[in-house]
């Protein structure tokens, strides 16, 4: 793997142009506030190979469903992720030359994210065909602090006198790149350009989404405003502002762009055109570097608490902030109706907004390191369409309250359409299950689950109860037709992990049913009429499945099954696969994946790091011995729990080349895909191998325990955690651990089973 | 079920008109001569609902494949079957008034299908809106001789003097219902209309298969040639021929309309329009009638041997006639490179041509009934696909000359995409080694074997050799991941049927290997340099999986198992399923059905029909009284298995109760999809149902057995057989059966286990 970007903590540089690499980068440099993100596209013409990508979150396109042979129960349409109103563009004509990046001499170029403050930077020198040397600055930001505020400052001087003509674009005739046919998903509803005021509005040919973009420029030559004459233009779905003047050898001329885009996801209809325009006039009256301090202090405020700080490793260093950088960037908790896209803000690949990957890997990340509102606006995004979930397991068959959450969503309703998945990757309902639990267990704060999350379990219950099914002749519950997280194998029976996590639905609801009902048993009642709850026969029946629920188990091994028929493969370890057969998906037909012993993620493993206390390290070892080898990781979201689980059992080797493969992702290209966008997240899962794997951080009944070690490659790293929103820091070096509660409440932690109180402003070495 | 079409031994009948059923009655009143068909589209201009349709054997689409997540190993294309040049419209104005059957008053319609003749007649009156009386007589054939002639003679006359402006079209401009947004997959070529001839020439976009349709038109008026003028016109893909004249009543016009098309399928492309403008010349020297007759005298000798009587129940007659004829309609067996599509010549739904329906249906009816020369074309078609099949099974990984057979196709390409099916559902590559086995059986013909059969085999003993694997732990060879014929479950571990076949393949093949290394070692010896087989090593391996090969049983219920965990499920019969919830694929999700017990077709059962001597009698019951409960029959091709089965095992009222599931499907729309064409391939499971069920018919190493019972609602039966092409009439009625030697040659038989010797033309009575 060649290192294309320069290492740095702080930043991701780019140092020289490669157009082969446009692609890659304009993911790598993608920026976002949460609410709104974009692909590093650069602001002028370019002719080569590129991915435009603008896109603001809760906004979709329905996509109809189009299978071979349809299935009772497949969602009607896919919703996809919409490329949007492109506000970042301009077009730069020099003595009629137009500056294409792909068609002239770049004699520098140097392009960073600086991760510290959330901004990109642009500087280049590039000589024209025509001779004019032109020396080029741009800088990008979406703000931190007015979600829907975006500006860019564009600067430029040329080493002679010459002609300008620059035009100011904003374009909403964007098609998705994976839109049949170029199909547009946009309507043209208005747009105008006025003096320094642009402006486009466009509609979703599906739903009505209305996206306003609104822009203010400024236009200065060598800090004078230009006086000369605008050609303001407008053309379908376009709107446009043409300067045209001549410009003396070194004079600089900045044009600044500041851009508000408003869509009736966050206002109501009537007002999302005139909100945009109202709110970018009241914008522009600051200048951009007021704005952008503003954002910049709003990051530095979040790397405050987020910061994993490593020594002796830059790379890591920088790998690690920029996994935590991207994650903040795709979300920010404002609004419990947004959620986390495998892609977030940077490409348009997968569709949808929500895969179980939220509940697994990133709610643990901002649970350890955010204040916990944020976890929380992603559990009551859950109960948010709690009814959608009711609705897409009625549509499967299911009575009584039963949900089945969509595998895929946008808005609460399942939008995949693969019968293995759609129907059979039920497990998701599990880790919605044990988010609530893990929050809990974490913060303490119970009141979710009064709120709503009671309900939610209990939907998640009465699915499970009635997904298994009692065998006569074995007398004990099964589960048929499932695919586990492992989707190297679909349509399997009995898939430990799910029938494990199954069962400790029911323990667990049953439990919460319990201690709701003794602690407040007036809002119990009112939860249990309005759920129809015949608390005694719904809890026996549960209680029976707990009691006689099917886990496949190899005694002889003496190890969990993966599901039935796991043994009777051909157990050949992939240490044994030829490199040309690698990765399978790429290389094996279907059947012959399916039928092979390699399994894509974690999935054994994955049950025993959720439930972890269950058993004893020994079990650990065994199963972890027993899978790892049989395990290819050709999800992106599979080497952190081995990473982990190795730690744990001690295993510091495994855990750090595990570790390693999850820690550059995309700033590598590890999957050779980055082009399409960046793993979102699965970059939750560098920092939990950091946090969980190599801190042996745990938070059990809201006592932290440490039981760290530091990989031999580096110096020593640090991370904060919030406990009860107290903040903690942890340095952990080769030789010692050091806590500092950096609080105002007393912390009790445990260090490797040692039990130690601190109280507020005081360190602990060991 | 509403029988809508009236009882007659020997027609099917519509007796009066109902728009809503037109769409049926085009499907029902289907004709072809096993190269090209069409459906019963009214010649008139039509507003109603109608799915016109005209299908030439051979020429197909490549639809590009559209999958959500792509699959290694799936092809690049499907195969749609292509509506084509639409050659028997008229549009006739009467008056200024267009004759239009779903805008006037009907006073009479009558429609029938004279299967014995294989010509299609109406008569109608209607009466115009602007009053004036029509009579209307057409019909329509194609000829059973010359395989590219189709004709149309169509006659009117009106209750008073009018103006008639009669157009004759040629018409290319046809689309596929099934197209998206009406793309049409045909490119203009050329047209001509000059005086009584037309031509239209059309080419695929795809593949550029041509097809000519030339027509030749005789117009007379009270036997007199029309002499006015004709106006003759062209557009894109159109032919017209437009007569214009004043008709006084009473006086009968009648046009006829010589047709033939050509295609590059059968002719060198610069030849096809050629031929099809000059053999229509020649067809048109000679009268409608002529050519009607010969086609008629050509279906009469068809049905000397291939006709089944039933005495007491003309609508058993009927249907039965009615399958036969579509079966025959279908496949002459003219061409080794057309084979038996789902639908025939009838309708545009599945595409492809050519499913295992063909080697496991429609191969032992054509065995039985007609000339051997036809079945060895079926055996023929799959060896000139051999290549092909060694190709798809290196595309999933297997190696050394394995085949695996498309479970779809047109050319021997794949063309299905869905990996559960695709990758899985790979028995179908048992019962094509099985319609070699069968064959040979039958017919004593070792030919084909030395012709290519031996390579089939080969190919497919390869693929199951390398498709099954040796698990350490059981010490015993398992197969992984099929799909078995019960497509009601997908992915499941060690099918019982699917392995069954597979060890009697690598049997099979063993021995056809041995037999013709012994008597014919030259040939042998050429086949195996050809294959490169590596006879020992191979046949060692073959023997070591045939004596460990693994086929699930249950001690308990002492059933083969269908597969594994099977016998987890919830075991629930049929019987006590709610009407609500039948069908079961429209009413269930596929997860439910998959999870469920039950079964769409015949499975366990389908191998017990292919081996049955392998297994007692009381193994039959036992697995039959345990399969049969479960079993929903949701496929056309089940209910026969399970019928001949019933009736070996004694149990008529069962046997009839399933016979009639198969018989009347499409004329009575059992299946509530009609519309969409006929059920061609599974019409040959009533013919099975009656002969190898009812009859007991079997033949065994060329010998014919008879164990025949008559149903109780009918007085008799009788079917003819070629034993070595030596025709035999066998009538069954309630107390008796009677054998006829028809032909030239000794037969010897064995009725119900007594061996009989019957001289020729003699007659043997029970």
């Amino acid at each position: 793997m060649i290192q294309y970007f320069k290492a740095d903590p702080w930043k991701i540089i780019e140092d020289g142009f490669n157009p082969e690499m446009n692609e890659i980068a304009e993911s790598i440099f993608s920026i976002g506030n949460g609410m709104m993100g974009q692909r590093a596209n650069l602001e002028e013409d370019f002719s080569g190979k590129t991915l435009q990508g603008t896109y603001v979150g809760g906004v979709y396109y329905p996509d109809k469903t189009r299978v071979g042979w349809w299935k009772n129960g497949y969602p009607e349409y896919f919703a996809k992720v919409l490329n949007s109103t492109y506000w970042s563009g301009l077009t730069l004509v020099i003595n009629g030359e137009i500056v294409d990046l792909s068609k002239i001499k770049i004699a520098s170029f140097y392009r960073e994210l600086d991760m510290f403050n959330g901004v990109l930077n642009r500087r280049s020198t590039v000589t024209l065909n025509n001779g004019i040397q032109l020396s080029i600055e741009s800088t990008r930001f979406y703000s931190l602090v007015n979600k829907e505020y975006s500006a860019l400052r564009y600067r430029f001087k040329a080493n002679q006198n010459c002609s300008i003509e620059l035009t100011n674009i904003i374009d909403g005739n964007v098609v998705n790149k994976d839109s049949n046919y170029d199909e547009s998903f946009w309507n043209e509803v208005s747009q105008e350009s006025r003096d320094k005021e642009m402006f486009v509005a466009v509609k979703t040919k599906k739903l009505d989404w209305l996206l306003a973009t609104a822009c203010i420029s400024e236009l200065t030559i060598d800090g004078e405003t230009h006086s000369g004459q605008n050609k303001n233009s407008t053309s379908s779905k376009i709107a446009q502002t043409t300067y045209k003047f001549d410009l003396k050898s070194k004079q600089e001329v900045i044009l600044v762009k500041h851009v508000i885009s408003s869509s009736s996801f966050h206002h109501p209809e009537e007002t999302v055109i005139s909100n945009a325009q109202n709110t970018v006039r009241k914008m522009s009256a600051s200048s951009f570097e007021t704005h952008l301090e503003m954002s910049s202090k709003a990051w530095n405020a979040k790397w405050e608490m987020a910061d994993v700080t490593i020594e002796g490793d830059v790379s890591a260093q920088q790998a690690l902030r920029y996994n935590i950088f991207q994650l903040h960037q795709t979300y920010c908790g404002d609004d419990p109706r947004l959620n986390i896209g495998p892609k977030g803000y940077t490409g348009e690949k997968y569709g949808g907004s929500t895969y179980w990957d939220t509940e697994a890997y990133c709610l643990p990340f901002f649970l350890v390191s955010s204040p916990s509102k944020i976890s929380k606006q992603l559990l009551i995004y859950r109960y948010k369409q709690l009814d959608r979930a009711i609705e897409n397991a009625e549509k499967l068959g299911f009575t009584n309250g039963a949900a089945l959450y969509p595998m895929v969503t946008m808005n609460g309703e399942e939008c995949h359409n693969e019968w293995e998945i759609t129907f059979e990757e039920i497990h998701r309902n599990g880790a919605i299950a044990y988010a609530i639990y893990h929050y809990i267990e974490h913060t303490g704060d119970n009141s979710y689950l009064l709120e709503g999350g009671l309900e939610v379990l209990l939907g998640i219950a009465r699915f499970w109860a009635q997904r298994v099914h009692w065998t006569e002749k074995k007398q004990r519950y099964e589960m048929h037709g499932v695919t586990g997280p492992n989707e190297y194998e679909n349509n399997v029976n009995n898939n430990w992990y799910t029938s494990y996590i199954a069962k400790w639905c029911l323990k667990y609801t049953k439990e919460c049913i319990s201690n709701t009902q003794n602690k407040f048993p007036k809002i119990f009642a009112e939860i249990a009429k309005k759920t129809k709850l015949s608390i005694e026969s719904e809890i026996a029946n549960w209680r029976h499945i707990i009691e006689n629920m099917y886990l496949p188990y190899d005694p002889e091994e003496q190890v969990f099954v993966q599901h039935d028929g796991f043994m009777e493969k051909e157990l050949i370890p992939v240490n044994q696969l030829a490199e040309i057969d690698r990765p399978l998906n790429q290389k094996w037909s279907w059947d012959r994946i399916l039928r092979s012993v390699y399994i894509k993620q974690a999935d054994v493993l994955q049950g025993l790091y959720f439930f972890e206390d269950d058993f004893d390290i020994e079990t650990h070892k065994r199963n972890f011995k027993f899978y790892e080898p049989f395990t290819v990781h050709e999800s992106s979201l599979s080497p952190c729990v081995h990473s982990i689980l190795a730690a744990k059992i001690g295993n510091m080797d495994k855990a750090y080349e595990m570790y390693l493969r999850t820690a550059r992702l995309d700033l590598d290209n590890y999957n050779n895909d980055t082009e399409d966008g960046l793993h979102i997240t699965s970059m939750a899962g560098s920092y939990l191998s950091v946090v969980q794997g190599f801190g042996g951080l745990r938070v059990k009944n809201q006592t932290l325990h440490l039981n760290p070690v530091c990989p031999k490659h580096w110096k020593s790293y640090s991370f904060k955690i919030l406990m009860s929103n107290n903040p903690v820091n942890i340095i952990v070096n080769q030789n010692q651990t050091k806590v500092q509660n950096l609080g105002e409440k007393n912390l009790t932690f445990t260090y490797k089973n040692q039990t130690i109180s601190l109280n507020p402003g005081d360190n602990w070495e060991s």
